[in-house]
């Protein structure tokens, strides 16, 4: 079978001045970019799931994309044609990861072993694609939310045989994620929360995932996964409201089980704004609490409540989030995958070509400006400053404990001035900020 | 001077038939409810800030109250004048409690020296006052955000003497407490947070704030104050970003900094909403956490993005909140607080008492609601029911550590057969709840 | 076949004490509410597409309800086992009325001529259905959003030949709601807007909306069609932004294209809180403007930023609803439809009734509510006299184009006094409305 | 007095290689682009509520910014140093025209003459300024929204006399508009709306507003006033909600009251935003329908539910409004006014400076960002190429009236085929849009 994108030559860089659509114009992959070749340091990664399993259907309308491994033939065959399709597209971008679900690569069985046998059928075309193509994988995770049987949760499901089910799931994943030689593992909690509490009990469901997630984090040393296990928070979406709310909430149920080093955080840009954070807020977060691992990238639309996942297109935002990465050293074992989707009425196979293609130039262009700017060093000569009091006595004997807090007002009765404030400068450092771009 | 509430008598409670509008028809403060009386129960407080310091000014509008304590004397003669207005309602009304920021009670001075000196002469003001009606403190707390000194941040200044000018006022503001007899201590981080993530520092700030709260718990022991401490979160307004965003947010603060037996939180409705969650959730979300404390009640508007502070209205929303807090046994120290003020335009001094009365009357028939439900049982029995493989031999063999993952997948293999979820059921749930009104 | 309602009787008044789930507490069809039958004041309507077509997916999850009528056999049987279903559905539930789009009912054929014909044949056997059972069409419409072909739009699509598919759908869904004894019929525009203004020409977009609505009602006139043609507002979803954003711009439109005598709206609860609005402020702009027809009663959740379609159960939010339709003397062709589902969750055929008998029962409890306002008056009263001012000479004089804006202002420089301002006593007024719950 | 700008020489045009901050770098008023100078094109104003009347103050926390002609003196003296300030500001700015509401001018007075009174004197110093600097009015207003009597609406106030004072406001404000040479007329209804439904006569307010404006239409036609008349439509905040809600509502309202070729709107950033749409859908809305006049530059924050009145700065989105408003032509009698205010922590007075140095030069890139989009044609292109089946016969038939629904429906069923539909091609639109930055 001839594949849909066989028109399509492999995406060549071009730069800035190209004007064919299918060329890169800042993605160059083996440019130097803050020590490191740009591919190195981006870590670009496509999703299996928005390309080649979605298919274009909204809460309103059905499928749009009609492609050819989504029906007509047995579900283990269209797998192989998909897979097909997805390495084919793989490696004409040029991306150098994937990740995926391991629904999305191969079709739930009618019963356990099914799925199970399933599942490694694909997982050995997945090797022998990887081997052919030098894709890598950058994660790998489990679907516990589309299956009817996760309706009410799956670690946090009232029935543990479901709970069961899930673990089944997780150790398949976990073993080809190890397997397909997986940088990291992720867990989404897209059902862990609850649609009213009326019906729900807290507490015990935290104590499940809890759970859950400690038998991931000692499977994962049992087997010998040297990759991060990571979480991607949500705030809700399908639930009215998941228990992974943001990177804020994570850290402290990672506390409460005593897990903060062993897990860290998947940030989907997405998913901060519907959070009511930033994007910039979710990754400051996270590294200030220690625990950033790596990024889905995509943007939402501000008017609209739900996860839009769409490509970034957004110049200076996305510059602004990759500057919080990469002033403190960018990814470990982490990454920028690509959470996003074409719209429902980009139809064609060229469309997902342009569309990630715009977001790995928007990333590309980013990453040239926050190099700017760390080189630069203003800004961060600036905050500095700023902050300089806390390196003197007070603020030193404040931190260090020699102060407490009778001390300290004794200290401002003994005193007696006011103190005054200066300004905070915001307009300057966001003029500043546009002199990078 | 003629009390602006003179012609007001006492409100009595003149059950639900009358017509009274300056009686309650609802709360009976001697009515046995859950085994205790209702005032026991609710422990009503009302709020210094909203009814006797704000004029009704909003962003596009001067004050429109014209109370006779605003101007036209000295401050400290003016603050007087204003105890006296505040607990002339405060017993007309009825409720048993009160809380107050230094700065509602006390004008800020000149110096350091001046405020607090100018706060220790209303403490004592304070104290005759509570003597002569038998008002009580349910908790003190320091304004550490009106103040242009603190418009970037208290605790998490950049200049760590803006810090010592805080730890000034907690002395003073957990002192009076104290004395007052004031049951709790409340730290609201207004200020908490950042405008802009361009000029912040915030793993720094968030230790600043570390320090700051370990400081206040530290002198909390030292002077032997036995209430609670308590943060109240809030996502942003005035900040863009506060750092006590929810309570599972202060649930991860408190421990990072190993605060989580020291301190609880004060939950207000509004705040709830402006997070992205229900009041409910909020409250649930903190006893699942073993940090739940007091609340501020009040409810937001759900179409407008701001903390609007109304008094609550709404009976189903008011039950359902009370029933969380009452299933777990109610409130120990803490109590319940309308942090709520009158609209701008409700400028008659009956204004105030239309609406405490209001908001009392809709908690005392809330309360009489969550009463019913919990004696009858049925919506537990259900959750419980809907729980129950949880207590079996696969549940608790989970819980208890003896399956891991490896050894629920073998079983799941083993088995190999689907599990069928049931129905959540959430609609009969809704309408067993409408069967309480 | 069993109907899988069969073990359901039709549901009974039993009156507010019964704890049998399974029948009605408030809703009594003959008690006479202001004047009319419960029955012929509510003019309840269940819809088919929730409840018979959707099959509990979302966007992270495939089906959950299992239905017979789902799959299994020739798409033209199944839709009339689905028929057979509703209809069982219907007269047990003991609703008058019903409603659909042409798709839920009739299968979308290869083509136009095979849906024409698709269609025609289950018209007759909703006919039959309707005369066997007694149950009513409160309105029909035309599902444009569904098909891949509108993705672009129906009547707003780049492309006329899609709005001309689009018109061959219409005049078959108005030729039935005619022959099926329809009392309105309704035009909701899920893909009338846009997701990009980029590739968007907004102004041809709206003359051919403006075209497309001014065809239908030509085309009523000439069938003789006597019922209301009315436009379902809603601000976004599935689109980014569509034309029928809320009220007030339906009705800009309407005047933009001359057609605000024509045409009127059928007002959802969860697109008014889409739109940023209450619900009772688009009934309410809905009566002002002159342009109220219909509502489809559900509820949305204020966390959450889709339409979540869930079944009303606040009840004061339901009263004020309904107080507002009834003080301006309710329905005359439209109704009350329940454009509602039950949660994804909810997979037992029993779950249906369980929703549609708490839906019905909150409205008749809101009825009785509004009733009570009604005729006590007060609330009402207040406000007439809170406006009296516009009764007198100064008012008329201003209204009536006596004053103008020059001899106002000479009359206040004249008269040289400021204005006082009274309260607005909005607490009072709210206190006012908990009288009646 | 020394004005607190001495110390700051006029702002010089350096280009984008200069580090100074106190220079544009994209602002150069003389540069021709689009067939006029910058100056011509962009016709920045400078507003003075928010840089020299507002002192810093949010709900949370007093003023901040301490100017010299905030206190000390009388009111009438204070404004004379105000307008000083402003027009040093001003004319060391380099903005060509100014806004104002009167009362940011003048002092209301304790008396309707005597506010009359301090608004002619101050009327005629503003007009000083303007020989001396050259300086231009866009447009003038009245604020009819600080003043607690104006508490429940100006022109929708429950009391007629209100309205009167509000008339007498409007005289005086379009009077002094014409005086000073503005080129327009604003009508803000910040009060004009509800903060309730339970006390509020909608209708009876809508012909209210609709009487006030026919006034102010007619008044404008008396004196010879030129300008236009706008419309700032707000959803929300101050009151809970607006009349004029956004541009679509204010469409409808104008066709209602038959002002629609009389009076157009002045768009606000932030405003749109709140109201549920980007800033471009606004301009693009009053362009479809006829009623374009000028904005109000400003940002809000997507996490944000409040008017923040923020800098622009993100030049992606600045330049796809600046490029709707361009591909129309641009501004004629409008212009861009910066409703924007420096944060609360820029209490330097060369905060003003970097803020409207910072916004100039967003606006100057946005604008040649804009003109490359429009001179390259190729988005204008594509749009076209993609409704060009409506410049065809079907298209043309529809349109023009030729066709109606039934002979669309029989050509449907004649040609009997489906109509397949194409790309929407979302992210070649995207991509081709960020070549342009
Ligand atoms: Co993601
Ligand atoms: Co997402
Ligand atoms: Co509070
Ligand atoms: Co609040
Ligand atoms: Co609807
Ligand atoms: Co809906
Ligand atoms: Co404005
Ligand atoms: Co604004």
């Amino acid at each position: 079978m001839t594949s849909c994108f066989a028109h399509i030559p492999a995406i060549p860089f071009e730069g800035p001045e190209s004007r064919n659509p299918l060329a890169f114009r800042w993605y160059d992959k083996d440019r130097v970019v803050l020590g490191r070749r740009m591919e190195d340091q981006l870590r670009f990664a496509v999703c299996y799931w928005h390309s080649f399993v979605w298919g274009g259907g909204d809460p309103f309308g059905g499928s749009t994309f009609e492609r050819a491994w989504f029906d007509g033939a047995a579900p283990l065959a269209l797998a192989e044609q998909k897979a097909e399709a997805a390495f084919d597209f793989f490696s004409r971008l040029g991306a150098p990861y994937y990740c995926f679900h391991d629904r999305d690569v191969a079709p739930e069985g009618r019963t356990p072993k099914e799925s199970h046998a399933n599942f490694r059928h694909m997982v050995e075309k997945l090797a022998a694609h990887q081997t052919r193509t030098g894709m890598k994988l950058l994660w790998g995770t489990a679907n516990l939310f589309s299956h009817r049987r996760f309706m009410a949760g799956a670690a946090t499901n009232p029935d543990p045989a479901i709970f069961a089910m899930a673990a089944a799931q997780v150790r398949d994943a976990m073993d080809a994620t190890l397997e397909l030689g997986g940088e990291n593992y992720v867990l989404w909690g897209g059902r862990e929360g609850y649609e009213t509490l009326l019906n729900t009990d807290m507490a015990r469901e935290l104590d499940q995932l809890g759970r859950f997630l400690s038998m991931a984090v000692e499977y994962k040393h049992r087997i010998g996964f040297k990759g991060l296990i990571l979480i991607e928070p949500k705030p809700r979406e399908p639930t009215k409201h998941q228990y992974d709310f943001d990177t804020a909430t994570v850290y402290g149920f990672l506390k409460r089980y005593g897990l903060e080093n062993e897990v860290k955080v998947n940030i989907e840009a997405n998913h901060a704004t519907l959070a009511g954070h930033s994007f910039e807020h979710e990754i400051a977060t996270a590294q200030a609490l220690g625990i950033f691992g790596s990024i889905d990238m995509n943007r939402g639309d501000a008017q609209l409540g739900w996860d839009t996942d769409q490509f970034p297109n957004n110049i200076p935002e996305t510059a602004l989030a990759l500057y919080h990465i990469f002033k403190h050293g960018g990814f470990t074992s982490g990454g920028l995958n690509f959470d996003a989707k074409v719209r429902r009425q980009s139809i064609a196979p060229e469309d997902l070509f342009h569309a990630h293609i715009g977001g790995m130039d928007v990333c590309a262009r980013a990453l040239l400006i926050a190099e700017r700017m760390i080189k630069d060093g203003s800004l961060q000569a600036e905050v500095s400053a700023r902050y300089a009091g806390w390196e003197g006595e007070l603020g030193q004997g404040i931190l260090g404990g020699h102060l407490d807090l009778a001390a300290l007002a004794d200290r401002v009765l003994a005193e007696d001035r006011d103190v005054l404030p200066v300004s905070g400068r915001q307009e300057c450092y966001e003029n500043l900020l546009n002199r990078y771009f």
